[in-house]
């Protein structure tokens, strides 16, 4: 089968590997039909191995090389012994997180905290961009009827954005400002809408990107290098200040500004991954009495939320997807132009 | 009257003042018997004005020189025409916060939160260290029978303490770490003593603080720049982390190990101020999902719950008293050997 293979940084391979065996008692064979390219895809091409673990994996034992892939849905085409709850021909979603089950967090409903987490695609042995990806049952979730392949393979980043919304505790009728107009930062403004944010600015430096979000449905978009963001934000409230800021960017600057953009206990969802340290002033954390919520993922059992709401016709989770190409074009038609800023987000057909 | 007004920094004065009038119709007159000194006044001292308007404040028209005193109680000895609710004679701790009653915050039951926020004996005609003082009818609070003044001057610190414990979602049987063990650091601990806390770790520099945190009742204390703290607290705890960490110092170096020291998913309290920028990991608030909650005083309706705590015997303020002085001495018997570092909480008596 063909699969899309890391090696190293800016060594992304498609080639020929050995379709996947009989899977084990609680696994399944799964066929992909679309595969997303994330963030953390980017990341590694960039600059992995990063997620990538360059030692077997404690849990999975999984090391590069690796097939990538962890937003993807497809049919089920075999299942394990041990699995009754699923049947060749199921339509389903993955849930990429892989969990021991067994540590203080996952005896505590918190596998995403796992302590030796892993993840599809990324250290497993299998990941969504080929043709058969092995999964655990667990990691499975129907598509409803009315949602397509490619919604399904939405539903984990739309997860993300879902699970950043619940952290921060967004009410309806809240005002919100999304810095950074990636797919996370479209997302999260699409969930913000279904969550009935009464309000939604976006911050976004690039042009192209700024448009799209416009075209989304964003109550107002500026670019936060040309403005001065936190007062263009309070004068749009009344002066108040937004409920809720999520920095879907992981820069200083948009942390600062999110900050500034707050009203007096509002809360700041951190749902960008900084790659460097950044200067802040805890004074104003207390001044202001703020929040500020780390997110990580989703819980591993919200992609049937997430997916009811896109059948519901509440999350048009579509609409984020900016190209579809075929594994073959996954480095040119993919990993390039994603590095280059100009699409948001890119879905790997699978045929 | 006598008085210890603020002229400039290193320059607080016993004078004789005026005393007050007639308190206007809302106000009432108080006797003080005891006012502690505060982290605040101590800012003030060293490096004012901080807090301590230099133009006139919005809301008071107050501005320096400026009687300190914002931790106090005493007695009404003279009430304003309109106050119906207090009589003299009654025995009072004053919330020192006035508020404006019309703001955003103000309408949503967050007057700590007002646009326009000021504080007795900061930016108020007057303050708790001296004689007599004139404040609103709102700000009074009734002590219990067996509440005495020294604890009822002791009542808006604790209340600091206690909504620290608030914001952060303490619960019974959980794991705290507190890093500071001056007044606000111990009053922590004993308010999260008193919320069931099952163990709680100090960090503290200063050897004679942390045997008096010790003597307090922490279950262990560490010196932060002797030890690794977050690995001895990750130890303590079973490999996970502490649920909760109240910062209570106000430098990069605490926040980091406060941080560190936490369990995924925990909750770091800011209570302490940093008057410095700080340089952080977000990349960390995000994988291990933390919640980060500035705190900012209190409600101003909470010390009626910290003095019912005070007179259950489950919150012993008295406690972190180190000293009690007489407001003659304010300066070398109050705030230089709190500069140095040198006490927790020095109590003046207004006799």
């Amino acid at each position: 089968m063909k699969a899309a293979v890391w090696y190293a940084a800016h060594d992304v391979r498609v080639e020929a590997r050995t379709p996947p065996a009989q899977p084990a008692d609680d696994e399944v064979t799964v066929r992909v039909r679309w595969c997303g390219i994330c963030g953390t895809d980017i990341h590694e091409y960039r600059m992995g191995p990063q997620v990538i673990p360059v030692a077997p994996h404690p849990l999975t034992g999984a090391s590069g090389p690796q097939v990538l892939g962890h937003e993807f849905a497809g049919d089920v085409v075999e299942v394990g012994s041990g699995v009754s709850e699923w049947a060749p021909g199921d339509r389903v979603a993955v849930m990429p997180l892989i969990y021991c089950g067994r540590c203080y967090y996952c005896r505590r409903g918190q596998q995403h905290m796992c302590e030796i987490l892993a993840c599809c695609g990324l250290s497993w042995r299998w990941g969504g961009m080929a043709e058969y990806v092995i999964v655990k049952a667990y990691q499975l979730n129907r598509l409803p009827d009315n949602v397509s392949y490619e919604q399904g393979a939405l539903a984990e980043p739309a997860a993300v954005a879902c699970y950043a919304i619940e952290r921060s505790g967004m009410r309806g009728g809240d005002t919100v400002l999304v810095a950074g107009a990636g797919p996370i930062g479209c997302l999260t403004m699409l969930a913000a809408q279904a969550a009935g944010a009464a309000a939604v600015y976006v911050s976004e430096p690039a042009p192209a990107r700024r448009q799209f979000a416009e075209s989304l449905g964003a109550t107002a978009v500026f670019d936060p290098l040309a403005v001065d963001l936190p007062a263009i934000v309070h004068a749009q409230t009344g002066g108040i200040g937004v409920d809720v800021a999520f920095e879907c960017v992981g820069l200083e600057r948009s942390l600062r500004d999110c900050t500034a953009a707050l009203r007096k206990q509002g809360t700041l969802a951190q749902t960008g991954l900084f790659v460097a340290p950044a200067t802040v002033e805890p004074f104003l954390w207390s001044l202001r009495d703020l929040t500020i919520v780390g997110t990580w993922c989703y819980h591993v059992y919200d992609l049937p939320r997430v997916l009811a709401l896109v059948a519901a016709g509440k999350l048009p989770v579509e609409r984020v997807i900016t190209d579809h190409i075929g594994l073959d074009d996954v480095v040119q038609g993919g990993f390039k132009p994603l590095v280059a800023g100009k699409h948001v987000k890119i879905l790997v057909g699978v045929d």
